[in-house]
């Protein structure tokens, strides 16, 4: 795609994501589209289709690949339990902040008033976590009697829940504090006894 | 009320409940709740006065009050942490297989689209767990750095987490595997270091 071209479609997909996270799918017109990003509804037209496909490249964007936070998972040179926690931080800031993965989940909560298939974001997460876990075990600081691939799946969605019912009932800001005494109830669990003594300060 | 009235009221909020929870708030108008009770709109509007009123009493008949689950959770013989674990089943339970709560549950979701205040329910069940986990730290069960109002926020919100998006993902007969695969991972945080051995059994 051309330069020129792969800007108009970035800022089709911006407008889209601010309009989808402020007001939701519904209430979100091409039209709007376009009057936000300045540019015609041809150009939505050309570059989405339609406004499910606009819908659905929100979601891939971010919220489903986390395209722009796999930097802390992958360091080896960091234990594998506390990439898991560091990611979880960053998660949950890209759910507070990032206008785009804000879209993406707003969308998929809404995902059954759109005539698309959103693609699922938790598939690739639990993955993510299972790998993480499986790793920490590789080096014997992993709970034996933890599972990676179950307590991955209770994690992530534990995670997410805490995540979006916070935000919801008690606002973004007190989110870290939160994710926070999630973990402190968490982690104790998943480590083996004798790397139990080092819980993580609070952030 | 009369007892014919009463009767009118409750078949009017079944029948929107079974509406609400299998096709949301949005898709369900006043003549199709009229039609699935057998009863008159002039019914629903007598009784309800608007949708907005009957969603309302439907949140606060079940999913914000839980009336039909305080039974295991008032009695004093039980450990007060095996009344939280035993609340927390019954409460997926009612979110799985009672139309009125799934209902609750859905129109809360659907919150911003109900020109209405739906009651808070996590405000409910948040004092319930803090209630639990305080009479757990009487009774001598409570690891000694747990803070029963805080912790039971992180429970609540991660506990219902866990329940709606393990059944938007993995259905609702993996519930309760899932939900003891969280209880492993976060009750023995919960206890004191001399109550730990007694994990529950899978149920």
């Amino acid at each position: 795609m051309q330069e020129r071209a792969k800007a108009t479609r970035r800022s089709l997909l911006e407008a889209a994501a601010q309009l989808f996270a402020e007001q939701g799918y519904s209430a979100t017109s091409v039209n709007d589209i376009s009057a936000r990003s300045g540019r015609t509804s041809g150009a939505v037209y050309f570059h989405y289709t339609c406004k499910e496909g606009i819908a659905v490249a929100v979601v891939e964007d971010r919220f489903a690949t986390w395209s722009q936070l796999t930097t802390p998972y992958e360091d080896e040179t960091v234990p594998p339990l506390e990439r898991l926690v560091a990611l979880s931080y960053d998660i949950a800031h890209a759910l507070t902040q990032d206008t785009v993965t804000r879209a993406g989940a707003r969308l998929w909560a809404e995902r059954t008033t759109i005539k698309a298939t959103l693609p699922d974001p938790f598939a690739l997460w639990t993955a993510a976590a299972t790998r993480l876990l499986a790793q920490a075990r590789l080096a014997g600081h992993l709970n034996e009697h933890i599972r990676p691939a179950r307590t991955a799946r209770a994690l992530v969605r534990a995670f997410f829940g805490l995540c979006i019912l916070t935000e919801a009932l008690d606002g973004t800001t007190v989110l870290d504090d939160r994710l926070t005494d999630w973990w402190h109830l968490t982690l104790p669990s998943l480590r083996r006894e004798a790397a139990r003594e080092n819980l993580p300060a609070s952030r």
